[in-house]
């Protein structure tokens, strides 16, 4: 980042919440997750970075309003106090369920969404000035900058872009990370018209937008011209004479984080609990949403053991599953019934001495990680998945040559899916034929296949993913001055 | 068509059922609906043209058995005999609910489809062999013909084109018509990959694919591109060396049906009914399917009552339903919450002289005709819609100035949208807001859209829609010799 000016990263959520120990002092703990990973890494690359991210506990409050960016362990960080009626709004009304909803291609059309008043509230009174607030924070922050560069992140902060540009002009330079999928147009339809243009036009008010994978690239690209009627080029979208550079970047993982926690006293702790279940390991690592495709799962290996009564014994399926969203309606009624297939496969197939399924919804990452290296198989089926790092995650650390059972419409699959067992998410029976062919594959097919994906992602880390925006960003200001 | 030989038209359901009359003698009796009136537009422009279709009824099978093709009336009838079994799984489990479900967007997708043997049973033993046996009659009726031109309709005979290209070459034209909307590439993957793949490569081995309107057509070139990696240009697919016509044939009415429909006796004793309604009249007229929309539609209005309680008294909501797949329980239950909606809006606002919703879920077609006549709105607020031909009947006869509330995702929408007030058909509150405007717009606007409606409809006839394909027919015969 030579030439660009300060670097700017803004998400939702930040990289540490902060808190009032016992004694009185001001603690803080890290946040976990992908995305907080990856922007670790951007933030580490770069000299006299800021981060930009909502205040969420009552300490992030008294944070939020000191003098920024405040500085803690090696981050510089400034927190934007939202009011809570209007982050509720964002969060519970809009973000949450609708547009993770549209994009993952989760609502029963038929009868749900019911557009209506509410999510015009939520829209005007939540996600807007939400928008609004992170915007006048980049604009504080980048005041006196020559030519900053910000890196807007995620689905909660669409309409930033647009407010960020009304404030600073044309020197600032601003990008956009989708980390979801992007829908088709149909689906995008979905939206109502003040939602659905809005967050297109802001958007195209960005540089660059940015995706996993080279389908939601296209997809978004096809939206912004089938809604906005945008010329749509090869990597290029322009709209009101400008230029918007579209692109994807398949986020990853830090393998060596991976590797230090497989030996974490924790881990190995978890690994006697993993390695005493009985017969091969089949897992699944996910959070308990609707959009992971758990039910069909089970289905599916009770289809298995129907087909194939001689595994019955001879493999254990572990699914550890984080709740989520557990207080909304849809998230309980899933996970009811998720908890009930999990039971019907253990009625039907199970015995004195065998449980088929072992089912966890709780969280126990140091167990997903001892799971991680002592799968036979990994089931990852996702109806819609943006990239799922999972798949990546487990696959540095496997050592039982782990197979992968992978969905077509994971973000993942565009990397690793030559080296998987590619399903279709609704076909029960594929995934039932694809686990038992994982489980019974040759031994040197499985060290094959384990060893290219292994390969695959430690030739695209974290790192390197943060090497090629900041490459991009470089070549879009070589080009546009 | 002077040029090319006998025109064959293939739909599953024909023109006629054959029945026996009380004292045994053989009876016929014509089929309704827009795809039959279609097709006999087809027929009745060309010379000798041959109509294949299943049989349905007892006698039907009675007449499939006897020298090929029956006439009756003006037309040529063969009628093919399939094995029950076969006929059922695809009509019942491959074509109704997983085509008509996916091409509709209508599949609550974190649950269902959960593909299996069933699914692959219904292709390999329902929806190929019936598809086998129309290629079969395809065949022996082309016998000795010569550049015999072959059009085929609809979802039922996907794999049609395939199995009548493998047994009469290159010198047969064929079409297929697609009459439901055509889905985006992720949609459609939702299918299994041998329905998925081998509906495209038999769709692909036909000369011509065609739909209803721009957005089916491009979506179809799309998912070719997607799933099957063909070169897709304008209006023109590469696949296999061949290059397929992808054409949009927006289908219509015919125009003086339903000008003397309008004077019939039938139509004016059901005129008395309708015109003793309170108030305004706000119509729909629909099947009973989960793609109509029906639920929102009496929301919408109950939400539009709400906001404006001086319309109370002031409009009757008169919804004509035509039950549908009654035996399947999606449909039970849709009918169930359609009922129970319209039920909630009578008991809120309802008073002991006015009923806000007259809610007739039976086959009633000269009340709706009588309808057509006198509404003052038309609601068609369809989640997806072919085409939708209630809006360009009713336009043609409607003597209110009436005004077309239309949904963006209804075919009709290409053509009638810019005359009509558009809704998302997810926004429940857009729906209401377009409800109030048309009841209260101005008379000279009323008027001026209705007209507009009206010349629409009538400069694209039923017969230009016949005209438009066979021009295409005989240019794609030019240049492909």
């Amino acid at each position: 980042m030579e030439e660009g000016g300060r670097i700017i990263v803004v998400s939702n959520r930040g990289p540490v919440t902060f808190s009032r120990g016992e004694s009185g002092e001001r603690e803080h703990s890290r946040g976990a997750g992908g995305l907080v990973t990856a922007l670790n890494a951007v933030v580490r690359r770069a000299e006299n970075a800021v981060w930009i991210a909502s205040a969420q506990s009552e300490e992030d409050l008294a944070v939020a309003k000191e003098p920024a960016p405040y500085e803690v362990e090696d981050l510089r960080i400034r927190l934007v106090e939202h009011d809570p009626k209007s982050y509720d709004l964002m969060y519970n009304v809009l973000a949450n369920p609708l547009l993770w909803f549209v994009q993952h291609g989760l609502y029963d059309l038929p009868y749900s969404p019911a557009l209506g008043e509410e999510t015009r509230r939520a829209w005007e009174e939540g996600y807007v000035p939400v928008n609004r607030n992170f915007a006048e924070a980049v604009v504080e922050t980048a005041a006196g900058e020559e030519s900053p560069t910000v890196l807007l992140h995620d689905y909660q902060l669409y309409m930033a872009p647009l407010f960020v540009r009304e404030r600073l002009g044309g020197d600032v330079f601003i990008s956009l990370f989708v980390h979801i999928p992007w829908p088709e147009p149909d689906l995008w339809r979905v939206l109502p018209g003040y939602v659905r243009e809005g967050v297109l036009e802001s958007l195209l008010a960005a540089d660059v937008v940015a995706f996993h994978t080279r389908r939601y690239a296209r997809a978004f690209a096809e939206t912004a011209a089938a809604v906005l009627g945008a010329e749509v080029g090869d990597g290029v979208v322009r709209y009101r004479g400008r230029e918007v550079w579209v692109r994807e970047y398949p986020i990853s993982i830090d393998p060596e984080e991976f590797e230090e926690l497989a030996g974490s006293e924790a881990v190995l702790e978890q690994e006697k609990y993993v390695k005493g279940l009985p017969g091969k390991l089949l897992l699944r690592v996910d959070r308990t949403d609707l959009s992971k495709n758990v039910v069909r799962g089970f289905a599916a290996y009770g289809r298995m053991l129907e087909r194939h009564p001689e595994m019955k014994g001879e493999v254990t399926f572990l699914a550890q599953l984080q709740p989520s969203r557990t207080d909304v309606p849809e998230y309980a009624e899933y996970m009811e019934a998720v908890g009930r297939t999990a039971e019907e496969v253990n009625e039907r197939h199970g015995t004195d001495s065998w449980r088929p399924v072992e089912l966890f919804m709780e969280d126990n990452f140091p167990r997903s990680v001892a799971a991680y290296k002592n799968f036979d198989v990994l089931l990852v089926n996702a109806v819609r998945d943006g990239m799922n790092l999972v798949a990546k995650e487990s696959a540095v650390i496997n050592e039982k040559n782990g197979v992968l059972v992978l969905s077509e419409n994971a973000g993942a699959h565009e990397e690793l899916g030559e080296h998987a067992l590619t399903v279709n998410p609704f076909d029960v029976d594929e995934q039932a034929d694809a686990i038992h062919a994982a489980l019974t594959m040759p031994e040197a097919e499985r060290e094959r296949r384990a060893k290219a994906l292994r390969d695959t992602v430690k030739s695209n880390t974290i790192e390197d993913w943060v090497e090629a925006q900041i490459e991009d960003i470089e070549s879009y200001r070589e080009r546009h001055g």
